[in-house]
């Protein structure tokens, strides 16, 4: 095993829907940019409220990724 | 834009079916004495167990409104 | 109300669903090994990514139980 | 059970003879407003020094009550 | 000195100019519903940005209160 | 001094009557299972609340043995 | 709305004259090469001393802005 | 009110009795050579285990006293 | 370079009029009694309430200094 | 990949050499009694002083392996 | 000195050799596509075993350099 | 055992080979001027980066001494 180099972003995934719609979210956009995605952990949850409901999930997550 | 005042509290939704709806029930709950809820945020996720499963979601979440 | 004393053990259930199925999973388990289980608390919640999306969702847990 | 809602508020009492008497008057001081109170957090224990010996002991609470 | 009662809230003071006019914006925000404010604990600095620059600041303070 | 190895357990003493006691009865029960327990670090102390009054306090403790 | 992902920077403003002024520093360089910012959250406050004064107050930032 | 410069230092104070008389040590030795001591806060408790019970408390304060 | 060593003190300014001053006074206070003061970092930042404004502002920092 | 449990356990390990050598202790040491060790993490370092040098390394870990 | 403004990125390296190893392969990773990197923290010490001993240390940072 | 008090500082040893050598040397400092030594806690682990190495390890330690 190589010594590799993770890099760690911070990105915040949003849905109206759920909090895993928000990760699944987080993690599409991230992928389409960046390569070699590992892992993620979850570092807050929050979202807006609109007529006595959740309006939008957001879930703030790091994510680290190989460094080529 | 004015100097608008928030204020912020605590309170914890419950539900035997999931943490989304116990999130729902708070919100609904705080909707109901509360006007102009703006954003919340999770701050814990515990529970009950029984018989081996989960009995109840507790989730804890901080509540932001605007103070008129 | 006798003096119960409980332990708390820290155990990190996994699926590749949802967080919800992770929970359950590591409650399942934990049930099968120990009796009295009466509440967990989520200290975290991480996962991989494989293809641009969640590969498996890894919830850390600190359950509860009443020592006999 | 129903989906019960809680909230949770924060006190602090005071006593100039022990951590427990600054706990007591906290919750006998909420409970004259509050009904239902179920649980309470130490989340803090200070207080004030006098010719060399604590003056008055005071504990920060979280205080949990059902919200009907 | 009696055993004084206090209570703690949570608000967010905003402004466009400064991290002191969003304190005192909340502060006299508070003041115009709550007696015998005591005093404050910053918790947050936050704000938005508009343009290049910092449109509104968001300062969270703990407040804290006599409980008559 | 010979290369010791510790293990740390997480207990919840309980007792209606007072901090101290609810220490008490979460190390004297864990000293009926565990041989060579040498600290302990209070983590939490929270309780229940009946009548206006503390029902229980609930202390959560780390507890640290040698392992033979 | 659509389901909009942040990415969220740190970022270290400094300035000799003020934190404001070191806030306003991070963020005009930030803008100058990121496009959609949109909040930021101050998380550390730090400085040096020179000759019995600040010399230089450097003020960490989280800064979240829209990924396109 | 002039503008005060408070100083604040750690303390451990130890009793093989409770954790008041920890507090109550720690505050009585700081006194014999600080002056001027005005408030304290706990910061971690902690204790060694002898024969089945608490052998010692050790009770970690800040102390705060006005700078001359 | 050689390898020094520095000592870190907390201490806390206090001003009526802003952060910055309270951070000033608490500077010179502490550049009166030790040389060499390198850094500070804020680690609180509270006050006193005073007829609907803030009285005093007292920022806690910790400052680090060469230990000759 | 089935969906594995883990548990997580904290121990801690010392040495009178260094820091890695207290880790691998713990490590050697936790192999001895569980099976499928996986991974560990570093929560705390600590150490007695004897003589005006370090007496032993202490460093805590959790240390996760595989629920069978 | 200008207004100087840093970036903070985090990386995590790997070696199965020694946490000072893992430190190093990550600062040389950063500086071969970074320049003006400044200094660095630790911010979490992970690893994984394999066969009773470390397998290979992981070091998480956080790595500050000059924006130009 | 009488019921020693101990004080606890905060030094920062500083070294450009190893982490080891900075606590060695943060040690060595304090021994210098302080009796009784007891323990440390490691707190921090910083340090600058020049050409693509670490230029200087920075570890920040809380030591414990008796207090006489």
């Amino acid at each position: 095993m190589p010594n590799t180099v993770y890099k760690v972003v911070e990105i915040v995934g949003t849905s109206p829907d759920s909090i895993s719609k928000a990760i699944d979210n987080a993690i599409a956009k991230a992928s389409s940019s960046l390569r070699h995605l590992g892992w993620f952990e979850v570092i807050e949850t929050r979202g807006t409220i609109e007529n006595g409901k959740v309006g939008q999930y957001q879930v703030s997550l790091k994510v680290g990724f190989t460094l080529e």
